[in-house]
């Protein structure tokens, strides 16, 4: 039943997902692949091509609609599910996630890990030292650790937290983290977004 | 001279680098397209298209010479240039950016602002009230303002830097800035990455 969409068009997907979201909430009710790939500066057949690979159709003169293609959306991402969440590293990144109003209700950072976390306060979410970890996975559902270690700490956290038995791994330390095959890792790097910037930059003056 | 090329190999630029970065970094001086195509779950044939859509060419059989390729994506990324950065706002993500060391030598953090600056210390990094932006922009080359405040105050952070002669914006706020054309705005969402974990996590359930 389910077709496989490819990598390219995974990453694609969370920007389809802010546009169509932006959409939504400001009261529009439908959407031509046209407009969608002016805000996206995407070509409109790469649009219809892309929807069509997860099984999202318009229609002929009509578009899309916006909420149905919202709720698509959010089904292939598995937004529509609750995802509790761990964060490994009590540091600067680490509470910038716990503090992180954008990711929507589908995910919840239930705790803070770190190798010394006197005296570290971050509201409701509960701050635990690193010993603590083992335990707590095994008494509550996680569904995703966040490493926001040091980069020289992030593979034995790493190693820490798939002991435990966590299976997917967001990464934000600036390293490969070389874990068993069924773990997923998904990197994020602040970088990427800074050189496009960069790009663009150089062109103008260029 | 200069080819245009597409937004959507732009995006892929930075992961292009962080490969062969990589890959310097461990001391490979020669890649095929096929190996950075496995790299980065391509195809060996988008990674052709691409390098040629900016210009650079392998050789029949050899293959790229990865210091070279790595020197022409610091080119057209502008990665060869110092770029002095502000950072709007010191809260969680303001000084996890102030203090992050993954962006390379390319770009400093000179200065962070806030409304409220009193006994805030990161460290070399000077933290500087709102009011002296002007003044500080007027005395001192900044090519990128970083929006790292609270989503209700990001469009008035993002109007006070244009108006201090900044043209670069580097937006981590989760909102939309509505700013002059000949200004450059790049939105960070920390979501995006998070997402592409989570349709992989639902796909593996599924």
């Amino acid at each position: 039943m389910e077709k496989t969409v490819s990598p390219v068009i995974i990453k694609r997907l969370p920007r389809y997902y802010r546009v169509i979201t932006h959409l939504d909430s400001i009261g529009q009710t439908k959407v031509s692949s046209t407009a969608i790939a002016q805000l996206m500066d995407f070509t409109a057949s790469q649009v219809r091509q892309d929807f069509c690979s997860f099984g999202a159709y318009g229609q002929q003169g009509y578009g899309y609609d916006v909420q149905k293609l919202k709720a698509e959306l959010e089904n292939i991402m598995g937004l529509n599910k609750m995802h509790n969440m761990i964060i490994i590293g009590a540091g600067n990144i680490g509470r910038a996630i716990a503090g992180y109003k954008g990711f929507g209700e589908a995910f919840k950072v239930c705790a803070v890990f770190d190798i010394a976390p006197e005296g570290i306060d971050l509201g409701e979410v509960k701050v635990m030292n690193m010993s603590q970890l083992a335990d707590y996975c095994a008494a509550n559902k996680v569904d995703i650790a966040v490493i926001a270690t040091p980069r020289t700490a992030a593979a034995q956290a790493a190693q820490q937290v798939v002991n435990a038995g966590v299976k997917n791994i967001w990464n934000f330390a600036p390293t490969e983290l070389d874990l068993p095959g069924d773990v997923l890792v998904e990197n994020i790097s602040m970088s990427e977004s800074l050189y496009v910037l960069s790009y663009y930059m150089n062109r103008q003056e260029g």
